[in-house]
């Protein structure tokens, strides 16, 4: 089963809120979040490969990915986990490497909706209204949507 | 010579931004803020005692300091390091732990203003426009103040 991804992004704000449903209990969410050799089966839009420089799921970890289009332009991002509590909470910072010194907070939260489902919350602040805006135009949304397409295509396995 | 502080907060937003000049070169100002044993002799409002837990001012490092104030009662904060450049930035989470989970991203920049003198200007982030508010509801004029009045004495030395 696919959900909808609700996507928020107040006019004159800052943040952006992403929330999206999945038909999985919530310890399989979390672990496709924090097993590096799972995540890049389901992270970012679909046709890009993905390589995992660094990702330790932990309180003080770090991550390091590159996403790279059929092309091989590569993306690359990278960030620390501030708060890591499994099943529960990620806070990350979140920067893209091509606008350096540009970082967002990441703040993910995992709920049990009963009957085997999961939501998870996440909501970000970007230094600037103008950094949040850019983020949009720069087809975050697909990459969002793609990306748990393939994540509930991971979980039904 | 001490300088005034220039605390913006617009209204309706979740931005701090804080502007602090220092009669003091530009290494010396960052090694203030790099070496643990020096960040305790100014960091925080005056009269309260300052223990570090932990401090490791380098990308992907981390730190935890407590103040103590007269009455003995401790506020802990902590965080990550996002980016460390010496003499240049500090980009860095920061969590009053009384508030967990309210996560700030701290942005400060370093820049050389000739004749030995130093500008520190920091842009910090909030979840909400609310958490925004309360930090300043809740004293923190004060310890920015009077921590730099502290570190412009420590630079004299």
């Amino acid at each position: 089963m696919t959900s909808p991804v609700t996507i928020t992004a107040p006019e004159g704000t800052p943040f952006i809120e992403i929330v999206r449903d999945f038909d999985a209990p919530i310890a399989a969410v979390f672990n496709a979040y924090a097993d590096p050799d799972l995540v890049r089966r389901w992270n970012g839009p679909n046709g890009y490969e993905m390589r995992i420089d660094a990702y330790d799921l932990t309180t003080g970890g770090r991550y390091r990915y590159v996403h790279a289009d059929p092309e091989g332009n590569e993306y690359a991002f990278t960030g620390v986990f501030h708060r890591v509590r499994p099943d529960e909470l990620i806070i990350q910072t979140f920067e893209w490497e091509g606008m350096p010194d540009e970082v967002s907070l990441e703040t993910m939260r995992f709920s049990d909706l009963g009957d085997g489902r999961t939501r998870v919350s996440g909501w970000s602040v970007f230094p600037s209204i103008e950094g949040r805006d850019g983020m949009i135009e720069n087809g975050m949304e697909r990459g969002v949507v793609e990306g748990f397409e393939r994540l509930d295509a991971l979980l039904a396995h």
